[in-house]
């Protein structure tokens, strides 16, 4: 990607300033419903198929997400297919009724490149959604969903992710017949967010200063909060040094919870949804067990005894929860990595395009 | 589960004496190859179908196996599928032809019950695998493929885990109709566990004293060791406190890396298959990034730059390999928490049976 000499700006100022301009880039996604509409042709003709849904890093957190989009709206088996399994293995998996959904910021991830090229030589409807409109994962696909995010300096992604999050709900949903229905509550989400963003990145700031010295952390969510779980661990990690770990509200009460301590802090996805009594009673044991809880969500005020609460409003559907509520996650991390002095846009070790291995 | 009153035995000695009992636990799993014989028949009469795998806790990282050993042996589709997707959000999801395949030790977890009765009422095969035979996940589910461990007493399961794997390769391989192949390979990592348990485990005890102030680890390991790594790492961190994060070698590029240094040291999984270029490059880049690492795997030696090789065999068959290398990882963590003076038999807050969430 090309990049302005990032040394010119403050620390972290890319990666803030594309958090910002995230609720632009989401409409500018809705521009693009006429691409949905003809790629969820494509995927019905194929029905009923098992959707693969492959990535790394940012792109594997998206691809949980569109297991529930997929289950929740059109009634769809999506599942994270393992790259391994064929590009590797060489696995004999018949593919000729699945459709894939290959998630790639850059587009120039090699291995989800060569899963893709398979897939296709074995049949399977393969759509490509990624930022790099002519990226090689683009000229592999059957068909591409370009995510208009505008290009992406900072290398912690933020608003392709969302991006992500949005193209795989407007799929799934114009696949089950409710493209405007999505669409319309897409727009709400953006307007959601405008208003939101600058209140929680002051919010923010006092939080992360408190978290300066943690060194290690557990995110939770469930089910369909697992995903943005999954993305603020990443975002925590990468760009904050923390060894901050995704699990589900159930996996923490099977073994982690015995490694908690007050120095050990949990981040909380609460929404209000159906899982909301498993995460309540996952925080509630693991603030028995000494942890500070940090309380985030749309039903963060149901977490009892939360050192911190950041919530976010509720989601004009709820499948587009995690649209909100993984912008506290990130606008937490921009805030923890300017108190540790760490530059958000450039962690250590780390390229826009990961070297895939 | 009863228990004889664990204050009498020296601290960690029930989960040692069931890590050591694991080849005869395989060699009685294997008596029960008739049982498997006439569940692959059922499963066979619903093919072309995707396994729908379920568990927490270990019984998810056996899943995880579960989706190589049945991609690789019959060629099916496998998923590591959403209990909250169903069970909570009541998502409307075709399952008459699908195959449950359903892991819990103790065969008590709620939520998996929940799943197997909701899933066999909507015309779903479900096999329950479970150490449970008379448990409630053994009532709910059409079949019941028993593990027979013996009673584990440990909080920390083991052999309840090895048999697990060892049950998924045997339903796969005996769908693929190389039931008797696969038994016969499980004969010979029974026989090769039972030499290579002693040593292994004397090997272990200097290296984890030395591990003894470390509190956040990273378990790699990709494709089939992936499985390994999520045991490993759910191990170490429910019997040492130590936040260990399993993730595949390719993840560890996408962010994580960025957040390494000499203290935070990776634990790699490294076999003698095609997945090993990838996890050699990871390591090296770990490596580079100042982490100490610990080699295991039948692949150790190719690891260059380890600061401790802890070698396994090579397996009889490539997709038997991981229960090769979980013992390293099970006796390491029975070390550690020795050395850390902790209790590996009954981590703090947790209990046999999980309060499923």
């Amino acid at each position: 990607m090309s990049t302005a000499p990032a040394e010119r700006r403050p620390p972290g100022e890319l990666f803030l300033s594309e958090v910002r301009e995230q609720p632009e880039a989401l409409l500018r996604l809705l521009e693009q419903r006429a691409a949905f509409e003809s790629v969820a042709d494509l995927a019905r003709q194929r029905a009923p198929v098992p959707v693969r849904l492959v990535g790394h890093g940012s792109s594997d957190a998206a691809a949980c997400y569109g297991v529930y989009a997929f289950g929740l709206l059109p009634g769809w088996t999506a599942l994270r297919d393992s790259i391994s399994l064929s590009v590797y293995y060489g696995a004999n998996i018949d593919l000729s009724h699945s459709v894939v959904v290959a998630l790639s910021q850059s587009g120039q991830t090699r291995d989800v490149v060569a899963y893709v090229e398979r897939a296709r030589a074995r049949g399977a409807l393969t759509i490509a959604v990624t930022n790099g409109e002519d990226s090689e994962l683009a000229g592999a696909a059957d068909v591409t969903l370009p995510l208009v995010a505008g290009p992406e300096r900072s290398v912690a992604a933020s608003k392709t992710f969302l991006n992500q999050l949005a193209a795989l709900a407007l799929l799934a949903g114009t696949v089950a017949g409710r493209g405007d229905e999505v669409e319309e509550a897409l727009r709400r989400v953006a307007g959601a967010l405008a208003v939101l963003l600058g209140p929680l990145e002051e919010a923010a700031v006092p939080i992360a200063r408190s978290f300066a010295y943690v060194g290690r952390m557990y995110v939770t969510g469930r089910g369909i909060e697992f995903a943005t779980a999954r993305e603020i661990a990443l975002k925590l990690t990468e760009t904050c040094r923390v060894a901050a770990e995704p699990m589900t509200a159930t996996a923490l009460a099977h073994g982690p919870i015995a490694a908690l301590d007050p120095l050990f802090p949990v981040w909380t996805i609460a929404s209000a949804d159906e899982t909301l009594p498993a995460v309540v009673e996952a925080a509630a044991r693991a603030r028995e067990a000494g942890a500070a809880i940090v309380a985030s969500g749309s039903a963060a005020a149901e977490i009892e005894g939360a050192a911190y609460v950041l919530p976010v409003p509720e989601a004009p559907m709820p499948v587009l929860s995690p649209l909100l509520s993984v912008v506290t996650g990130q606008l937490f991390a921009a805030a923890l990595a300017h108190a540790k002095g760490l530059d958000a846009d450039r962690p250590e070790r780390l390229s826009k395009v990961t070297r895939a291995l």
